[in-house]
């Protein structure tokens, strides 16, 4: 931590690839300290703190920096490492966000609400197979890591009566979650579960993770939830699975290649639900990068650790 | 309450209009008196317990009858009081499979799921504007209507951090619910939730219950949720409020006339979800009528008070 306080914190321009930076700026108009929106081609001391989307290299002469984003791979961390500059990402503040979301999913996927609209958009009154909606209460979902975003899930699908169980390295519990199984025990633990949600980081242990053979042990009757990243999952392998009847559907936030390319089948399969990357989209996503920032700068100038801080 | 015991149940074939009629009767398997599927023209005893789904002259000469729905207005209940044969229906066992449905399109309406599954339809990679996603949790919920269906929404509505309250005659507490209004306080219920949910009996109070000056009353951001009877909702005034934008959408799974009509505008509305009246819909519905017919069997042959009482 730099021996300076913060004086100033600047806004750069290039927030507004994710939120509104009029309306972002405007949220800091209780900090301790001013708050200014900034282009490119100014020059920054260990007085200022530095909230942006894309890197630069001026900000390395800042007191700290944080990346509205979660994905930070676009920033030099050794860089800062070396200048011994903090630097801090936007993760953490989606387990409501897309938590919402992959619950939505799975009601709709046992409830039909997806084949409704359908039917909906053709003006049809429609009548479904007495075997085909289910409640998910009483049925297991199974969530792959459990960050921010898988404990999202879990809480929630725990308020709505399921059996949650989980896989991830640590065994530290988890609120709603009645067991967790290392990674090693991976096809047990989905071979049991109705509902499969992925939410763990894309690294090379986890690329590729669900493919032809973790499709074969999950249930036939089961639905795969990825809110976290494509490659996690083998797409080809898991077109075969739903066309075999592997498994039962899907609903995929994410994919492989973004946007979806038109040719693929996934878009037109009646039991996969195709969403446009907007897990985490919310109209108060400037305020909650706003409520992490502000939390920062109290932290920074009582000299306690930040949080988030990746570098 | 008869004086004799019950020695046979029969499920009249009607009961076909909702559940599959073998499954149910193997669901008795286990009773401690046999279950036979019958049809027209057979007589009954004091010592007979029939399960069915429509009326008929003859069921007044059992011990008991069982309807296997939840409305039983069909049903000559001043027939079953004179008689003394206790008539008893389905109610009760809605709280999970419309519970879910509500809650579904609430996370739907709020995440855009809808809206992504039009665009899926269409084959487009879609971004919604930054205004228009927004997260349930710690949003208003007001529950109109606090029954099995009600209380299967408050809760599990609660678990997923939405603040719930609740319009019903008693103030008596309800698990989730935090505030209990009296109907006459309607307007100020509904006047600061993101969400009316419908779950009243259709009567001759409720009747119209939502039209102009509630639509008026409620916020410009808010959506209603019908689960109940459609005539409790005024359509045409809620035609006319979706179309000034005096409230933001609705998901509606009864309307007035079911089918819906096809002239209904209310088909074509992006935020107005349409459903088949189809929010109880299971593949275990045969399974949880069969429980409550069990657990009254049980009642009955101990001389206690049946559940569902409705004459």
């Amino acid at each position: 931590m730099s021996a300076a306080d913060l004086e100033q914190l600047y806004v750069h321009e290039s927030v507004e690839n994710v939120i509104p930076k009029e309306a972002f700026v405007e949220a800091f108009s209780d900090l301790s300290i001013p708050a200014e929106l900034v282009g490119d081609g100014r020059e920054y001391t260990e007085t200022d703190a530095v909230v942006t989307y894309v890197p630069r290299p001026e900000f390395l002469d800042a007191g700290w920096v944080h990346c509205a984003r979660a994905g930070y791979d676009a920033f030099d961390t050794e860089a800062y490492a070396a200048a011994g500059i903090p630097l801090t990402n936007s993760s953490g503040i989606h387990g409501a966000t897309v938590g919402e979301v992959a619950i939505g999913c799975m009601l709709s996927l046992a409830r039909l609400l997806h084949v409704y609209r359908d039917h909906q958009n053709a003006t049809e009154w429609y009548t479904p197979k007495y075997e085909r909606p289910f409640t998910v209460e009483n049925e297991r979902l199974c969530v792959l890591g459990l960050g921010t975003i898988g404990e999202g899930i879990a809480t929630r699908a725990d308020g709505l009566g399921m059996e949650v169980v989980g896989v991830r390295r640590s065994n530290e519990p988890v609120p709603g979650v009645s067991e967790i199984y290392d990674p090693d025990e991976l096809h047990e633990a989905i071979s049991e579960a109705r509902f499969v949600a992925v939410t763990l980081p894309h690294t090379p242990e986890t690329d590729g993770l669900l493919s032809t053979a973790e499709f074969e042990a999950m249930r036939e009757d089961s639905y795969l939830v990825n809110v976290a990243r494509g490659p996690i999952v083998d797409e080809d392998a898991l077109i075969a699975a739903l066309e075999d009847g592997e498994i039962a559907g899907a609903a995929l936030d994410v994919f492989e290649t973004e946007p979806l390319p038109e040719e693929s089948p996934l878009w037109d399969m009646e039991e996969v639900i195709v969403m446009p990357h907007k897990g985490s989209a919310t109209n108060r996503y400037h305020l909650d990068i706003a409520e992490l920032v502000t939390g920062n700068v109290e932290r920074y100038q009582s000299g306690e650790e930040l949080r988030n801080r990746v570098a």
